[in-house]
């Protein structure tokens, strides 16, 4: 797996949601989207929205002096839509494209092994930026988190995850993470395999993966929650309702500039600032 | 300390808010505190909040049915209350005493060093029940958590302590815990200084302790939060504003039934249910 990711050439630039936008504020994840773009054209995927009136405006606004080619929406209403020529070509120049909020599964419905997903898939491997943010941020993964209750201890029974793009392995995705009292979901997730490791995500915040390595950027936290040691868990044996018993778990907390190599599972002393 | 600890005859029951205390309903909490008082006096300090009104009525129903003795109020309106021969006499042929909610500090500036805590005391060394929830579990440790933004992750210089009752050494404790995403702070608490574990308790969940023992009744979760490992904080370098970030935390998630050793920092596997 570490393998398969090194192999990759391009940048995946994952959002915890509610990035700054508002052209007078500091924007640090646009900005750090724009630098990566080189003056490319980027695409704004808004496909995880069910009504994504309002978005394109508001990105157009918040990357508007930002060293941006040009911004171009990528919509899609239902999967027929997904290998429109057209829509195809959008991608093929483009620097880098961008998944806005919404509902991770409308994603992958959507646009799951279609055209445009090969064409995301090459621009990836090209080199090009992936960022998402809120549900394009959970669609990143191979299997995504797509719904558990927040602000709650986990139960059982109370956890969907579905296959997600796959751009990034052997991890799980959340989102929104301190703001919505997601420390006990994410722990499920991992629980059901520990070879994922779980990534919870601070909104405005970001982590930016190129190869094994991922760092922080923007105002809050990432947290990773590593499974390897785990102990002890109730997951598979327990009945739906029970709550999670799981002892032993790491858990990293990186502000930003800190670092975190995948592979090896451990932060990296050189990016830690203070 | 372990050894402290281990003097003490009596038991804590520390409750992470919102216990059911519906007369129809499973009351798991109210009924072991009634299980270890047998039918003995308990009196139910309101001290915590400001307008106590309505608190005793609410658990005099709730212990209706349940073998309590008699159930007394102790409310302490303003400090020289606290040395009130009547009071000091409520507690004295007492099983038990149960903090209500409301806010730590008012438990704290109100009995600290009065003879309603000395009485207190007394009470737990001669092999009585303390119970606390909500600010009433926060007040039994010997720093306490008094504020410190819930959902978010944890700002350097976002977190207020003052010395508690003591009545447990070495930790810390949070209440209403998952349902109010405190995660974060629980970790800026124990950032601070590892030698204390952080005890993490959800609503209608309690941590009973006996000894250096404790474990786990209700239909939430406690989170322990281990130190000894972290290899890395910023806590005392960084600005206030700056987001916290910490390496290799332990944590462990204790469902009911499951065990922990304080003094040893380990679940203990002969209490783990499933």
């Amino acid at each position: 797996m570490a393998d398969e990711i090194q192999k990759k050439q391009g940048t995946l630039i994952i959002i915890g949601g509610h990035e700054d936008r508002d052209p007078s504020g500091e924007r640090m994840i646009l900005k750090e989207v724009a630098r990566r773009i080189r003056g490319g054209k980027l695409v704004l995927a808004t496909v995880a929205s069910h009504s994504p009136e309002g978005y394109f405006d508001d990105y157009e606004k918040g990357f508007a002096d930002l060293e941006i080619g040009n911004l171009v929406e990528l919509y899609v209403e239902d999967r027929t839509e997904a290998s429109d020529r057209k829509k195809l070509d959008a991608i093929d120049d483009a620097s880098g494209i961008f998944f806005s909020g919404g509902d991770q599964l409308r994603i992958t419905s959507q646009i799951g092994d279609t055209g445009v997903e090969a064409k995301v898939r090459a621009l990836y491997e090209r080199g090009g930026v992936i960022a998402g943010t809120s549900a394009g941020a959970s669609a990143m993964s191979d299997t995504m988190l797509v719904r558990g209750t927040s602000s709650e201890t986990h139960r059982i029974g109370d956890l969907h995850m579905a296959p997600g793009l796959g751009l990034i392995r052997d991890v799980i995705i959340d989102q929104h993470f301190a703001e919505r009292g997601r420390f006990g979901r994410l722990l499920g997730a991992v629980a059901h395999n520990p070879r994922v490791l779980g990534i919870g995500i601070d909104e405005d915040t970001a982590a930016v993966v190129e190869g094994d390595e991922l760092y922080v950027i923007g105002s809050g936290a990432v947290y990773v929650v590593d499974g390897e040691h785990v102990s002890h868990s109730n997951v598979a044996e327990a009945r739906p309702e029970r709550v999670l018993s799981m002892h032993d778990v790491r858990v990293h907390v990186l502000g930003t500039g800190d670092g975190f190599n995948i592979a090896k599972r451990r932060p990296i002393p050189s990016r830690q600032g203070s």
